[in-house]
């Protein structure tokens, strides 16, 4: 067999039994049920993976430990926290956007991996998060970003990517890469954005009067200070 | 025994139900290691609950059901997108933060539902996410928000909220109230933030002036139309 070809039946095993532990459960799903959807035999399940437990740490690999090797290589958020942020949220919804039911599968099985998994699928989340903050922090060093708790915005936003995994839909009308570029701007305008409170939004003639009068007022300070 | 006692031990055994359906799936709990975990005997238990399905159920009922409830009687997003929107926020956040590991069960243990509870389950899910689309929308109506899919922003903002069932720590450092608050306040500034590629931000000199003319040509443009 062709590599491409073994790829390709490799992919389709991990979706299938993905599947499965989803519907049934990873204790409810044996190797003879994902051989059965596939319409393979046993034997040829067997030359791919050597039981269930291996097809689901395959799949954590796949989507946590990913997770944190894109962390990783973001961007230094020091040199502009804002584009290390929308960098980082784009790379991190498209991994759980393409990933969907892997990603499901790994939040609902935890519990079923060998203890050394699940140490480095907690370390990688652990790394994820770190990264998130580290960014955060930069950005409100930087004076641009205003958030008052980063590890909570952290947890926020990749809650929003995260989410994903239970509804978007690869085969419906949105692209993944257009709910990517939604979830960055939706992040960066969190945690940028003046407080709704005191920044009065609209278009109305008010609205804009107390705006420039904002703006005015913080020019003025940043001229004096 | 009196009734506050009663309720008390009813939720005392939910949670324990929650606890050991979280660490070893529903179908790996009987109602005889419920018993044991509580320190009661089956009997007592049977009491309370017919099996582990009803406890399941009430679970849903719990956490689901009084989701679309809520959402059902938030303030009218006609009146106030903002207003409703930030409530909206706020109830359904301290609705999971008050039920976190009764909303990962829920979450995990869809498929071991009766068909029936099921149905009202997904119906909850899809009236909470029906009325924030729609208050989205308002806003959108009213010039308030700038979003560009109203469902898939509800998404991300019940991805924030729903998230914190798997990281929220009741006993931490940080109260319920004040993530709600922050979340709400992310929400709120995720839809109604200027663009922040149109938008600049910071406290410098030059993006003062640059927000300084923006806001001067809305206001010349409003005057004119």
């Amino acid at each position: 067999m062709k590599s491409t070809r073994r790829e390709l039946l490799r992919e389709s095993i991990l979706e299938a039994a993905s599947n499965l532990f989803i519907q049934r459960g990873f204790q409810g799903t044996s190797m003879g049920d994902i051989a059965e959807a596939m319409g393979v035999t046993r034997t040829a399940l067997y030359y791919y993976f050597r039981n269930k437990e291996a097809i689901l740490q395959e799949l954590v690999s796949e989507v946590t430990v990913m997770a944190g090797k894109l962390a990783a290589q973001a961007a230094d958020p020091q040199a502009d926290p804002a584009q290390a942020l929308r960098q980082m949220v784009k790379q991190h919804a498209r991994l759980i956007l393409s990933h969907p039911v892997q990603f499901r599968v790994v939040e609902r099985n935890e519990e079923n991996l060998p203890a050394a998994l699940h140490k480095s699928a907690q370390a990688a989340r652990r790394q994820v998060l770190d990264r998130f903050e580290h960014t955060l922090q930069a950005g409100m060093q930087a004076g641009q970003f205003q958030v008052v708790a980063p590890k909570i915005a952290a947890f926020a936003i990749l809650g929003m990517c995260n989410w994903c995994a239970w509804w978007f839909d690869p085969a419906g009308a949105v692209p993944q890469e257009d709910v990517a570029d939604m979830l960055a701007q939706f992040a960066l305008r969190a945690v940028t954005g003046a407080d709704e409170a005191s920044r009065p939004s609209g278009n109305s003639v008010d609205a804009s009067l107390r705006r420039l009068r904002e703006d005015l007022a913080l020019l003025e300070k940043r001229l004096q200070g």
